[in-house]
């Protein structure tokens, strides 16, 4: 289909404009709903030119702002280019760009922090206000006028559905195979009307292979051919060998005790390094016939796909390296059947992560002797990202894993503190913990002996004895015993660390 | 039924025995699963036989203990006497008893406090260990040997199913008229057969009346006559009818914005005298044909039901006064129809909770200014009682309210802090905290915006300028400006409060 029109809907046509005139239509004020998940199938063309308009206005002296929603991460043409121009005034539900980032934790742009799966129900249900508009990037537009999605679906049925006008981007660049990877389930409601969600295997379709948008809405269409943001991986470090190390022998565990079938059971898969390595691990592991049932696909998705391992990945979006994303491209009639990108209520929707029973596996940035997670805050305060898809996971898993390098920046922080600075995942939410240093499974444990466990298990060395001399004293002096603290001290590896750099004395 | 047996199923008669003899099967390390839910529906004779037992154990230097699991609280028969004889090892996944409480603050008994959905599906999982033994109280017997639920469902069908023995207790007390009332779904399954739980409005029957048990396991019948630890609710004080006011002008809002319907939506209600008011406060209200789909009936329920703005109750366990109490039972043919107790894996479900879009109103112990929640630890390390369902509820319901007073001893707590000591409830949970001095309506804020408006509306007068000037300066200190904090003091005001009494300065 390169090189030819992707807008098989001839009374569309006539829609087609620049991304400048486009952008145009798109006044200070509004709230747009952007596509984009994890870095694919974001708008490239309409938020750049928007930014321009920004900035031509703010130099003439006259405001312009606007409250942008998507489906999570998007690129440095989307999130970077408007946070740069000051252009956003709140932006939802998740943030990775570098640029917005800086600037929300200067204070200078509202962030507002969701749950991936909460986004399209709140934006139905009215609680987040109105949609003005929608920005929506496709692969194609077929002849009676239904949207062929792209590299993410994410909220893009919502943002369809909701926006009194549309902007189409039709991105060459995208394979035009991706047509018919797509399941867009139109079966959601509010209460009281809502229905069981009839999907029961990760397999399942359950929906349509295409985007509806009411014709009328679409006031503009922009033809684009950019690449998605994908961004290499480093090959895993000796941490994240070792943590995909110490999992995969507590699924051989679980599996040998009967508490997991041999294909284990639908797994979901945080971005990153060591996710990744943990899933390049998977190749050599004993497991047969397995799915994913996740946000996004990833590359060691891809390897296990190859290798027979994987039978199938239902995700929202890609999120893959540009090698790989091209190995994709050139064998898209292998991937096509066993890929299924959904709408992210549906890829995180809690009533099917508890039916289906996914294996839960995210990052974080710090957790406490308890096993409160911290997945967003850094020393409390400054955001990193968000808590995207982990809450929706963590708590209705089979299993809920996290992982994470005993320590960062060369040591001078432990991701294992006396208490955390901030709190994504409950206690309740979080059964395993691993770090390069072992495995803590807290299944069944009450608050102190999981303390125990987490110290002994998945602290630093280097950590270990302040860790153990702090619950020591806190079983001492502590106002209760459930989970003894120190309310003096508990912060106080965080204030050392913003003091003087480090958490060591 | 009074006076003759509640044991209709002739085969089974050769089991009963005195709770005596039936505690005397019970051997010291095991873990036991007992019935009660909210003080409804505990087993009375075997718990308190089993108590002396250990002390007489205890009294010849033999050690004696066993692990209890429940639905949720118990009586004092049970929790109490237990706790007393320093006959329990381990307790989940709830307790409210003060003796038990104590024990646990001490670091005297390990308590494990968990979600009540989650419950069940961990005891099927194999992640809490071998359930040994069931006590189970149950209404009667039928002549085909299945069991008539009593006044709490709980986990009742999990500890039948699981365990290796079953003493049963058939207590006369409760009204025969329970008989059909009960809604026991055997659909349940382990990943990867779980299908769609078939329940799309709160008054649909899904399962049997009766629960089922081998009677091959059944080792012990005791036959009982006692009831169930029924407590007076007090009347509403002025904090608990101002609240409520907020909180239906809320409601209100909400239905003219056409957010809500006019019936609401199923109500959910945590246990206490503020949510009593709440209900009572729905009898004046503008809304009709109401529903409830909560953990426990409770008497507000019953006045609303009988005021017909409730058309029905679907819970796991009544907590009623005695008065209350006494009033159903003798007007069962009334409330039979319009009442449904359900296992608690089925009424906390994360899917069903979802899917009817309910109203979580829960208590909290402290909120922060930035809306997280801490419901279960006094100042971070003392336990009250436990999560229990809030979490169940407060993540999937359609709108999650908390509501407190805004002081707690008499004003020497602030319930709204710099930060909380222990977090239950994550800010992505927590849309709306009512206090007797406002409303604080979250949905689509931010971080800071959402501390303008807490503070603003929600905190004592007596603490709300400490609470600005904390909030002003972290605006200006704080590491990273998402959600501003001051280190060193965020949890100062607890500290103070355990150094002087007070948090005031």
């Amino acid at each position: 289909m390169n090189g030819i029109s992707r807008i098989a809907c001839a009374r569309l046509r006539h829609k087609l404009m620049s991304a400048q005139d486009a952008a145009g239509l798109i006044p200070s004020g509004v709230t747009v709903g952007m596509s984009g998940f994890t870095g694919s199938g974001y708008p490239k063309a309409v938020p750049m030119a928007l930014a321009s308009r920004i900035e031509e206005a703010h130099a003439a002296g006259t405001p312009f702002n606007v409250r942008v929603w998507t489906g999570a991460s998007t690129g440095p043409e989307l999130d970077g280019a408007l946070a740069k121009a000051d252009g956003i005034e709140l932006r939802l539900p998740y943030n990775s760009d570098p640029i917005a980032r800086e600037k929300i934790n200067r204070g200078e742009m509202e962030y507002l922090d969701m749950h991936l799966s909460q986004v399209a129900p709140m934006a139905w249900e009215g609680f987040l206000g109105k949609l003005d508009m929608a920005v929506i990037e496709v692969s194609g537009i077929r002849a009676d006028g239904t949207l062929i999605p792209s590299s993410s679906v994410g909220n893009n049925k919502t943002w369809l559905d909701c926006a009194d006008k549309v902007i189409l981007e039709v991105n060459r660049w995208q394979n035009a195979a991706l047509e018919g990877m797509h399941d867009i389930y139109y079966g959601t409601a509010l209460p009281p009307h809502r229905v069981p969600i009839p999907l029961v295997r990760p397999d399942d379709r359950i929906g349509e292979p295409v985007l509806r948008c009411d014709p009328e809405k679409i006031v503009a269409i922009v033809e684009t051919d950019s690449p998605d943001r994908n961004l290499p991986f480093a090959p895993p470090d000796a941490n994240a060998q070792a943590i995909a190390g110490h999992l995969l022998e507590f699924f051989r565990h679980e599996v040998a005790k009967g508490r997991l079938p041999q294909s284990l059971l639908p797994i979901q898969s945080g971005v990153g390094n060591i996710a990744n390595a943990v899933l390049s691990g998977l190749i050599d592991s004993p497991f047969d016939d397995m799915t994913a049932y996740t946000e996004v696909v990833q590359d060691g998705m891809i390897d296990l796909l190859e290798a027979g391992k994987l039978r199938m990945a239902s995700a929202t979006a890609f999120s893959l390296s540009p090698d790989k994303a091209a190995h994709i491209n050139e064998n898209m009639a292998f991937f096509r059947d066993r890929l299924i990108l959904r709408p992210q209520e549906i890829s995180n929707h809690p009533e099917l992560v508890r039916r289906l029973g996914c294996i839960a596996m995210n990052g974080l940035i710090e957790a406490d002797i308890y096993g409160n997670v911290n997945s967003t805050h850094i020393m409390g305060s400054r955001i990193q990202n968000g808590i995207g898809g982990s809450g929706d996971f963590a708590r209705n898993g089979y299993i809920s894993i996290f992982m994470t390098p005993s320590t960062a920046k060369q040591g001078k922080i432990s991701a294992i503190v006396p208490q955390v600075s901030h709190v994504d995942h409950i206690t309740q939410d979080v059964q395993v913990i691993v770090t390069e240093q072992g495995l803590a499974d807290l299944r069944g444990l009450s608050p102190k002996k999981r303390a125990d466990v987490i110290i002994a298990n998945c602290a630093h060395p280097d950590y270990r004895d302040a860790l153990e001399d702090y619950y020591n004293r806190a079983k001492i002096h502590s106002y209760g015993q459930q989970s003894p603290s120190l309310l003096g001290e508990a912060l106080s590896w965080h204030q050392r660390f913003v003091e003087t750099g480090t958490m060591r004395t």
